[in-house]
């Protein structure tokens, strides 16, 4: 039987959350047919990112129920404001329930707190936003990706390609993500090197994602007061 | 004056190539205004990719006369039936004219190429398809990307970060090169590590971008031959 590899939209998501895994899933899917790809929303309308590009999911939430894995990207206010969004909430749990792989890239662990399949896992997300994490029952971990029995979480946004990469070596072996990784060409060299965490300045970041969550959450001060405090 | 640095989309691109400059330079306006992000097509219909994923430009090619940069992303065999279609090369011609930087990412090179823009200039593309810059006149270099005058191609899919990163340091400095690495956390770790260039399997592809161009260049047999023979 095939097994579905769900990517899940909702409006306002950073893209290269999704497009990275997408395009690693993508790759294994055109080599290995016991795979298919979908990308779902709530409906096949165009949505917006927080580029000025939009995406167009290829599945409603209805027409993909039993996935074998769902992967939810991430963003910044638009995130946060999804998680009080209970039709994306709802689809989530019901399609956890029988997923092997419930996965997720960035902020986008957020949303799988906020849906309840957190609880006592490690997990990681973004940095600006680890911290939120033990808000939903979920001790954070500083990883470029952490697997917790089903979960598997990737850290921010261009995390999602490595996370994807080590899922295909899972999933159909070595040979295979090698053959993937050689399709996309991912042989990183990024020009300034690594992250080097040590003298970078991330204080910069905390009154942004604290101005993110109040304005996401101005209309649901309990979830603010709970996240915030 | 507002810089605008303007990504073109057609039919059939491999999404990852726009994403990840995309979510660079888009993370580079958000933080510096003096530059402006935006996505051209033909017009304002959502694109299929070469996944599930339909993608939708923010202008029309009508609209973005004299952008500052033009990055053309690759694909496969969509990108290969491009390298003729006139409206995209005649928007590009155009655009490059006035623009400072003339990108490209993975395959998206060759369209630069057929554009007539790498005669006597240094290029690159993705490792599969890099013997055919040298029908269009220019050098193919094995590099993740090579800057030739104006000229800034990438290798392959995943490359396009890369160019991008280094691009933004360019125009903007080291250290805002170094705050948008660190806001879309690129510190790669390949979970097999970088591709081992010497140990890869090359030749597995050749079959498959020959049968790529035959089939897009089906009713271009001249365009066909120049490029085989």
């Amino acid at each position: 039987m095939t097994k579905t590899l769900a990517f899940v939209l909702y409006p306002g998501i950073t893209p290269l959350d999704v497009v990275g895994p997408l395009q690693v899933l993508s790759t294994l899917a055109q080599i290995d047919p016991s795979f298919a790809v979908v990308v779902v929303g709530q409906d096949l309308a165009p949505l917006g990112t927080d580029t000025p590009l939009k995406l167009t999911p290829s599945h409603t939430f209805d027409q993909v129920t039993e996935p074998f894995a769902l992967i939810v990207p991430g963003g910044t206010e638009p995130t946060l404001a999804a998680l009080t969004n209970e039709l994306l909430l709802s689809w989530i749990r019901k399609a956890a329930r029988s997923a092997e792989v419930i996965g997720s890239v960035c902020t986008g662990s957020l949303i799988l707190g906020a849906a309840g399949l957190l609880d006592g896992r490690q997990a990681t997300t973004h940095w600006g936003f680890r911290d939120l994490l033990a808000k939903f029952g979920a001790t954070p971990v500083a990883e470029r990706w952490v697997e917790a029995g089903p979960v598997l979480t990737a850290a921010g946004v261009s995390a999602g390609i490595d996370m994807a990469l080590h899922l295909v070596e899972r999933l159909a072996g070595e040979q295979t993500a090698r053959t993937v990784q050689l399709l996309i060409e991912y042989d990183p060299q990024p020009p300034l090197g690594g992250i080097d965490w040590r003298s970078a300045d991330l204080d910069f970041f905390k009154p942004l994602a604290r101005a993110m969550l109040e304005s996401a959450m101005a209309d649901h001060p309990a979830l603010l007061a709970r996240l915030t405090t």
